[in-house]
């Protein structure tokens, strides 16, 4: 008699961007597998990334942010239930206990579980943090919040933090016509995307476009009784009527800690190639999960929407019984700033001297069209090229337009190793309205070369 | 007694875009070499690729084309003889001689010599070609004839040959409010950059613009007394009051034939490595020179300005005593055409398979932002790659925007090997405004693997 196998089940804790990709990635290796999405918030599937432009006015609502509509899980039969809290995991018996909008509680097993908890804003232990009114943009919540104080007619809102997150905001609240300072404690702004000197030209076009930049300024105190009404910076008092707070994620990892899955140096979930946990048949994925970076095989936990579906799709891959490695992080990442693009790839200068490689630097200014092409914008390009190997570890540039894809055209040269003399005689494409003759990123790297001679 | 070394006289023949690159590099690496250019032409240093934007009115007038102005050939002291004509090469003796404006005749000594003779435009040995009136657009004064033609009230124009040239000299006359209908013996536009799928969107938007695309039809006849007046093509007669020659270009080589320098397979000057001919110290370059296809290894004359200066600069540094090697062709190009941009890099599939090569290929259609941004474009991604060995041998797109760096990246991905799998899993950068979370090219890699499984 011919033995039926059992319908595999697979868990996923979180349902944005990982989350939902990895059941997706499970659900194309294994077509009969029962495969649950569990989140506690409301609305799942959407973009965070997408949030400060709703709160900007160039997207209407909030709720077009949501990419996977009900049509899609059940298009893919993928269970999906929200407002529903994992209280644990145990490993051993490889269940999850939740309790639910209705407040019941439920035991459900699995054969494969997928850990995309994700982060959570992180608010520092400054004095006063117990008081009211500070707010952090991390949920579709969180965006309609800070909207609704904009259309109750707040007038100025005060940024802590010039991180991506941060800045977008402040942009967000400046197009909609508040004042909006921002403070950082350390020297510039982006500190963990771009060097000073890359920093600095942005930090110019945001002041140039009415933005009060206020660096080197600890957030010290929140003012105010019950409710903040002011902060104190760098020994300064800024009032506002909106406090954001953008101090930066932490990893939620408590639901792994008490399951005793194991964290990494970087205290988010360690994980291997698989993207599995310390565990078997647990993987962890998104901004909990830790991966080795490329260039200097240390781990890290870029927390960025690339690299969380790109583990979702590993991990559901092998969730769903197929093989699949993640190939590791090198954190491209770019954002536009009222009318300029920042974008990185692999290390800054100031990551690889932590990490102890030498490099060699260069930079160039040039155009973004042919210089006699009207309306052709600025563009930088920084590359930082590791001394011995003479290959390229990463890439910054700064420009009014056509950043994004030069990223990722480093990316891909240091993801294969080309090294600047190569780079000096890369094949790039051409015409007046679209580019310089000489490519910029080549310009760059003749810099490099100049140098190394 | 110490012997004071001679002085080296370096003589580049040709002065645009290969040529004045190869007299920089020479310069670049001996500061005190003779360097002489030699041009027919009045116009020197001018950006070839830029006339049909003065056309279409986006650049004022030609001159703003000069980028290399007299100040720039004197800052380097490179010796600029203009409407100055080579006459003859002798390398045995290592001379050539000069026609100059004044009409005197000048033989002058050379220890290196390049040729940058470039191309002219070809017209086809047409019924009824010896008539006035077809023009073509290659130099300056070209520009100049056409621009004047369309002042004086010409209102249409008949475009023969849909490859680049044709296409942006038709869109421009267009926006200058001619009807410029093109004519294509080949079945699709583009033959030489794109495949027939890709081209067909090209096609579709040329024509949502108001440019009649006629192809399939061979020019039979210029019609007219000793002016053309109209032409027959594909059997039908088609009138306008300007013909544009678009047929394409073949390499100056007269000059190096009677001097006895050998030619290629593909009827342009033989190079090696260094882009010297088969006689010592003389090098060819750009329009008028050979060199190997990197993928192919098949020699080709690429006839694109990115190649003309990455081929001077190799031979200039040559030239000038130093060592420099170029590492091939592959043919990265791009183009504007009204609110369109077509790319492409490496092999087509038409050209794969004329090579033998057997390919897989993938398209993806996608967005150039996140789909809920508002005015995100759409974007085609075709990826070529070969079969055995899975890696990367071309890639053509077609968008509303961010073409040419995303050609940049497949060149980059191409030229150091990247397998399609490792495309599938690349570190890529996304934000609203600027890119969907999974890059097209991504998706399009996707799409092949799923072809290989």
């Amino acid at each position: 008699m011919k033995e039926t196998r059992r319908t595999r089940r697979i868990i996923v804790i979180g349902a944005n961007a990982a989350g939902v990709e990895a059941a997706s990635a499970a659900r194309k290796k294994d077509r009969t597998a029962e495969i649950t999405l569990i989140s506690q918030e409301k609305n799942v599937g959407y973009s965070r990334c997408g949030l400060p432009f709703v709160i900007g006015g160039q997207i209407p609502s909030f709720k077009d942010l949501i990419v996977y509509l009900p049509a899609y899980f059940r298009m893919l039969k993928l269970n999906l239930k929200t407002e529903t809290k994992v209280t644990s995991i145990n490993t051993k018996e490889k269940t999850v206990t939740v309790f639910d909008k209705e407040g019941a509680t439920e035991s459900l097993p699995y054969d494969s579980l997928v850990i995309a908890t994700g982060a959570d804003a992180f608010l520092p232990p400054i004095k006063g943090r117990e008081k009211q009114g500070v707010l952090s943009l991390r949920t579709l919540e969180d965006g309609e919040r800070i909207l609704e104080a904009v259309q109750n007619g707040a007038k100025s809102a005060v940024i802590m933090g010039a991180g991506l997150i941060g800045l977008e905001t402040g942009v967000a609240l400046i197009e909609r016509g508040l004042k909006a300072p921002i403070v950082e404690m350390l020297p510039q702004i982006l500190p963990a995307m771009l060097d000073a000197d890359m920093a600095k030209m942005v930090q110019e076009h945001l002041q140039e476009m009415g933005m009060q930049v206020l660096t080197g300024k600890a957030v010290e105190e929140f003012l105010g009784d019950d409710k903040v009404t002011a902060i104190m910076a760098g020994g300064e008092k800024v009032e506002a009527s909106l406090f954001i707070s953008a101090f930066g994620v932490r990893a939620n990892t408590k639901l792994a800690v008490d399951a005793g899955i194991t964290l990494g140096e970087t205290r988010s979930i360690k994980t291997n190639a698989r993207m599995e946990t310390a565990i078997k048949d647990v993987y962890a994925v998104g901004d909990c999960a830790e991966a080795p970076n490329m260039i200097t095989h240390k781990v890290t936990c870029a927390q960025l929407g690339t690299i969380a579906v790109r583990q979702g799709k590993v991990a559901g891959t092998n969730a769903g019984g197929g093989y699949s490695l993640f190939p590791g992080i090198l954190a491209s990442a770019v954002a536009r700033l009222f009318e300029i693009e920042a974008g990185v790839t692999g290390l800054t200068q100031a990551a690889a001297q932590r990490a102890g490689i030498e490099v060699v630097t260069g930079a160039i200014s040039s155009k973004t069209k042919a210089d006699y092409y009207p309306n052709t914008l600025p563009i930088k390009v920084k590359l930082v090229v590791e001394k011995e190997s003479q290959r390229i570890i990463g890439a910054q540039i700064v420009g009014g337009e056509e950043v994004t894809q030069r990223i990722n055209a480093l990316s891909f040269a240091i993801q294969k190793g080309m090294t600047v003399r190569e780079l000096a005689k890369a094949d790039t494409a051409y015409s007046p309205p679209l580019n310089e003759t000489w490519e910029p990123m080549v310009l760059a790297a003749e810099m490099i070369l100049m140098k190394l001679r």
